[in-house]
């Protein structure tokens, strides 16, 4: 399988060291080339780094499997998939999609890794527009395994599943998001509980420091290797439909409650700014981002781990 | 330090398997003396359970210092603490409240495990109304350690304090409501999640599969050991102020469109149980809970581990 990874930045990276991990060809193109061999030092570091975590094998046949390519019609031969990360700038995508949709041969897939811009907005007036897509991973990639697929109503189901089954074949675990939609679906329920938790502390309900015991010492629990819908499945003698019998009439009562949309309210964001830097001066931000990481690598090799020993229990 | 568990089902049990592994000396009453058998009998094979996991130490030990007490007033003898844990009837609450606040000394505090009803409606009438309150467990206590603590408009602060203490020095993780409040923290999140993620599946944007995905393999993941505001504290340079200016539009015009609240209408429900039924057939239910306990279990082995070793880290 050959993959293109189209800017070199922090994302282009993450991708290039995902798809080299999960045994890709990967060529890592960008159009600035002091920026190409800055990135490939940078990814051998990661790589490394993953290695002596148990996160990757074999460390110098992943660094083999990646080539900076500065030129992008050499880097799209015979390219299987290209994924593209480019800044945030509408123009930007729309300009390189046309040159990509041009160079690149008619099997390609071409995905963008943009948080907020839909495919139809860069996409529409390519002859090769049923190829496009969002394929949005979460950062860092090789971390954090989840990748939102998202089309324009022109792009060919046929796409999104091929899109759908590299992933797979990586080791990322793929999201189909059926129509375009603001935020997808990470950032819509990461918002949805957002402004809930703002919500209580602004009315003083509950601390920062609290809300976040209530999260990762409880409901996140179950969270982390379930999700909300298989929670509540399992939470009620005779699944979702006997739990949402139980309780869904108290969640109702609550939801009248929480249709308020100041969360992100400049007073109410100093309240939590306030409580959080007490907390954690600012000062010891870039620390505490280590501390994540650690934590991070940690729990996926738990997850991995418990994924391979119950694996073993049930064959 | 002297604690009471009053009614031995399934949440007396994990409160005194809590407690009694925190050091406490723990009276276990029941009105229903087989009940009372019955109980010991769970608990202890439960205890053993968690010590063959690695997640209590001493299982003898634990047992020891738990004793099945049938005459309350006895129980109630010098009592610190009192955990209540009969059905949600408020009637029946209010009743057992005057029981406890006639029988208990003064110094006693006096706890509901209700998830429903607030303290002031089962202590109003209380001559020591000060000293009661609601410490809502998750099930099972023993392995999820967030309490939620929630006083009525006239319970003493000092109260809450002394509570929050205990459960600290248990293990456990008090979170502190200030004000009743329906739902108090953790069902408040987690509703606001849920009708986000109903509202997804509702408009066919993602399956009910997919939407599981994205929890636990990307938005779960750290909210398992920061939680949300922590969480986004960490994904901006300055902070959560820096995040909010960000990020916080794009928060606020998906929160537009979130403010539907047919969440659990029964054909939504409909339709999220066929597709929890094609993943997981309802006669598989049973197992499949037994599978997230193991999880369960083994997340909280590795969470205590990575919080071991990263505090032999730092000192």
């Amino acid at each position: 399988m050959n993959i293109v990874i189209a800017g070199a930045g922090l994302i282009g990276q993450g991708w290039a060291i995902v798809f080299a991990r999960g045994g890709c060809a990967v060529r890592l193109w960008d159009g600035d080339e002091a920026a190409l061999a800055r990135a490939t030092t940078l990814i051998s570091r990661q790589v490394n780094e993953l290695e002596n975590r148990g996160l990757l094998n074999d460390a110098q046949a992943v660094m083999a499997r990646i080539q900076a390519v500065p030129d992008l019609a050499l880097a799209l031969q015979d390219a299987d998939y290209v994924q593209e990360n480019l800044p945030e700038v509408l123009e930007l995508k729309q300009t390189f999609f046309s040159t990509l949709d041009t160079l690149a041969g008619p099997q390609t897939v071409l995905a963008s890794s943009t948080s907020s811009i839909p495919a139809s907005a860069f996409s529409e007036h390519l002859a090769g527009r049923s190829r496009c897509l969002v394929a949005h991973p979460v950062n860092p990639p090789y971390l954090v395994p989840v990748v939102e697929l998202c089309g324009a109503p022109w792009t060919d189901p046929a796409i999104i599943e091929k899109a759908r089954d590299i992933m797979q074949a990586i080791g990322q675990k793929p999201v189909t998001v059926n129509k375009e939609l603001r935020g997808f679906v990470l950032n819509r329920l990461q918002g949805a509980l957002l402004r809930e938790a703002f919500r209580l502390v602004q009315g003083g309900y509950v601390s920062v420091e609290d809300l976040d015991v209530t999260v990762k010492d409880g409901l996140g629990l179950r969270w982390a290797f379930m999700g909300p819908f298989e929670t509540i499945d399992l939470n009620a003698p005779e699944g979702v439909a006997d739990y949402c019998n139980r309780y869904g009439g108290m969640f109702q009562d609550i939801a009248q409650e929480q249709t308020s949309i100041d969360a992100w309210d400049p007073a109410l964001v100093h309240t939590v700014d306030q409580q959080r830097r007490a907390l954690l001066p600012a000062a010891d931000l870039l620390e505490r981002r280590l501390w994540r990481d650690e934590r991070l690598m940690a729990l996926l090799l738990h997850k991995r781990q418990a994924e391979i020993s119950q694996d073993a229990a049930t064959s």
